[in-house]
Order: structure tokens, then C-alpha cells, then sequence
């Protein structure tokens, strides 16, 4: 487990997938998670307009996934996206560098997604095991 | 199209993402397209009886992702992803690399898929813009 969440923290990008409003799934590069609870929760950042947050709001199925690009190693979450309300949680991920895209930490644009997980694959080696979460 | 086609074609891997057997969405690395016809069409090689190739076997659907890291940038396009039958598609993509995933073209693990996009949208300096194929 432990080379898995270091996998996840040594990346700057994950790839979040969800399923557009046509069925088809698709996926978009994120910000790193900047919280996470052992390997079933994750917070994640984005803008509450984008496409991907409307379709999670219709369908919370979702895919996380983390891809090591010196060590050819991926792991692949497959759970659900929330979008969530909360101020203080919005507050405790803020970082400065989110200026670039927000107003501040009270733009009604800046979201944060819950990811929780419920299984994973780990890919190593031209093989794939079953992860216990 | 140009500057599209050239991140595609600079890339070494893409990130397919498919929707499994419970629904949701998932995300695998797969080598970068040994052939495309513009940008409709992409030819990928893969492994007959991974979990991918099965559920695209029930649903076709699928989204094809590349992301160059350099600049930030990402095309996202959707289509259906359809598993190729025909012995002188897999003899034309071959490459002498694949013989470390396969014994040789004629393996039946060895398994080139073709995705066509319906659609796709560009990302870069955090806009969004959907691209005529």
C-alpha cells in the first residue's frame, strides 16, 4: 500500500473519468489531490462550471487514475464524485497559487470534489493486481 | 487540426477510458496509436482478454485522452472503440517491439483496437474549445 500513495504523491496530475451526457466516458487531467484519507478519499479541485462537474451531478460514477510515467506503473480507482458545499473543506484545501484560476476561496467557480473510492487496480510490470482498499 | 495532430503524434502513450462492467468509468495507459487517419480514426494495440477489451466488447464507448505534460495541454475526444478481427490490420501495426508482450502477430492475445471519434475538445491555458473533426 505504501508504494501506492507514494505513487499518488509524487505525481502533479491525476486523470479524473467520468461519463458525459451522451454515455460516453471521458477523461481530463487534474490538479493532484491536495487531501486525501489513506486510498478511499480523495479532494480534488476544479470549476463547479466545467462539463465534468454537470456530469458527475448526473451520474457520480467516476474513475481516478495515477500514472508514474518513469516507471511505466498506473493505478486505476474506480468510485464515485461529489460535489461538495462545504466552506470549511473549500478552506482547508485553498492553496495561494489557486488565484490563477478563482477570484478567492469564495468563488462560486472554485470546487472542490470529493473521490471515494471503492476498488482498485494496480499496474506494474505488464501485469495488474486487485488492490485492497 | 496541425498543432492537434502534432501533440497527438508527439506523444508515447494516450489514456483510453471505457465504462466497466459496473459502470463506471476507467482509465488505462496504452502505447501512443501506431496509425491514425486524421483524427477521426486511431488504431491501438492491446491484450485480447484484458478487462478493457472485454467491456468494450458489451459497450463500445469509449473516450481516447492525450495530455502533453510540457505545456499543459490535452485533447479529449469521444467515440467507440471496436475490436479489429482482420489478420492484415495486426500485420500492418506490428511492431518488433511487441514481442514483449506477444509471441508474434498471429497470437491470439495480440489484439488491435479502432477507436472513431464523434467529437473532441482541445484544453490549454485553462480554456476549453470543442474542435470540428
Amino acid at each position: 500500500m505504501n508504494n501506492i500513495a507514494s505513487l499518488v504523491d509524487r505525481q502533479d496530475v491525476c486523470f479524473l473519468s467520468f461519463i458525459d451526457e451522451n454515455g460516453f466516458p471521458s477523461t481530463r487531467t487534474m490538479l493532484n489531490p491536495r487531501k486525501r484519507n489513506g486510498l478511499k478519499e480523495f479532494y480534488l479541485t476544479t470549476n463547479t462550471k466545467s462539463k465534468k462537474v454537470q456530469a458527475l451531478l448526473t451520474n457520480p460514477k467516476a474513475g481516478l487514475y495515477f500514472y508514474d510515467r518513469a516507471l511505466y506503473r498506473g493505478i486505476a480507482f474506480a468510485g464515485t464524485a461529489e460535489v461538495l458545499r462545504d466552506q470549511s473543506i473549500k478552506d482547508e484545501v485553498w492553496r495561494d497559487m489557486d488565484i490563477i484560476f478563482y477570484e478567492n476561496n469564495y468563488d462560486p467557480d472554485y470546487c472542490v470534489l470529493k473521490f471515494t473510492a471503492v476498488s482498485a487496480r494496480f499496474y506494474q510490470n505488464y501485469t495488474s493486481t486487485d488492490i485492497v482498499l
